[in-house]
């Protein structure tokens, strides 16, 4: 397996979590976002989106980070990342896309050069967008997870809820968001990052 | 089970799709996004994200479109909604994430209001936007799914892909935005328009 990666990409930072809680090896293919090397005819031939991650497996491409998480999910069962019971797995999906569907696209790079370039926005604004959005999202968040106690945001081991919010909360430190008001998400994210799976895959 | 709707919420379009196409039966309690319903104490006691659509099943409350969908899809196994094989289902997912995380997040009601009001765009500015991602998106997705004249998506039957786009091109059709440029898409989109189980789902 090849992974298509940008280290400061968060949504090739939860595909990143997810090798290393199931235990894959996999090569990683650097793709930098900053010097536009998604956008090149190279790359678009991989993932016509122009967007990263994108994984190689058995001669195929598959793109989107929660689709190559649920695959290795299916592909390694052991250690799952879904619970087991249905309505809990999916009030353990909608946790990862209130993040992935909710947040994390408004306030990824191509959007924040999108604001200040082709909008003519300043930085000031820039930020000011950037906290406004991870607020809503994260203000949801802290209510539904506070309704319970679990070591992670489903249970006691690592979900896809943890994948997608780890990296979400490096984000939100990364652009200076004060997390006062949300301690069970900052709880959460000190007993992921106690795993070397998540401190691995980090960015730092 | 009690689906939290809002007739042109394109979230809750793609649970009304995926309804009709399990043949499930459902009581629709409507939340009014104009009206502002989907901040309301009592909805967000439903919901604390303030957003629709919400499912209520055997007293319990799942949130996320996808999240609903892919219950319904292990509830009700017949007539799958992704395809067997891991890599197709994954290229499946991917295909609606394309949608549900690269296109809608960025052009759902939340984001207008915000882009006229506290950002003070001119309605011809958020017209830009709204057209500048479907663009971006669609380009990805004509190329990815042109790599095969299948009757949808990802085969001869419809599968979370189309549950997912159809709902994107309505609001295509309702911001004005010129198809011409994605004939794949437009034709998948008769496809699937031909079947009951979209159609009756349709705002329209």
């Amino acid at each position: 397996m090849k992974l298509y990666d940008y280290i400061r990409s968060s949504a090739a930072y939860r595909v990143r979590i997810a090798l290393n809680l199931k235990g894959v090896d996999c090569e990683s293919i650097p793709v930098s976002l900053l010097d536009g090397d998604q956008k090149s005819s190279e790359y678009l031939d991989v993932n016509s989106a122009g967007l990263v991650p994108a994984l190689e497996t058995q001669g195929n491409i598959i793109t989107q980070s929660l689709a190559i998480i649920e695959y290795l999910d299916e592909l390694y069962p052991e250690l799952p990342l879904l619970p087991e019971h249905p309505v809990e797995r999916a009030q353990c999906r909608a946790l990862a896309y209130d993040v992935t569907c909710d947040i994390h696209p408004l306030n990824n790079l191509r959007i924040l050069k999108h604001l200040t370039g082709e909008l003519g926005h300043s930085e000031e604004e820039k930020m000011a967008w950037y906290h406004h959005w991870l607020k809503e999202g994260f203000n949801g968040l802290e209510q539904k997870l506070s309704k319970s106690d679990s070591t992670f945001c489903c249970g006691e081991s690592p979900t896809l809820a943890d994948i997608c919010l780890i990296p979400q909360l490096f984000n939100a430190h990364r652009f200076e968001f004060n997390l006062a008001a949300y301690p069970r998400l900052k709880e959460i994210e000190s007993n992921c990052l106690a795993l070397s799976a998540f401190s691995d895959a980090s960015p730092k």
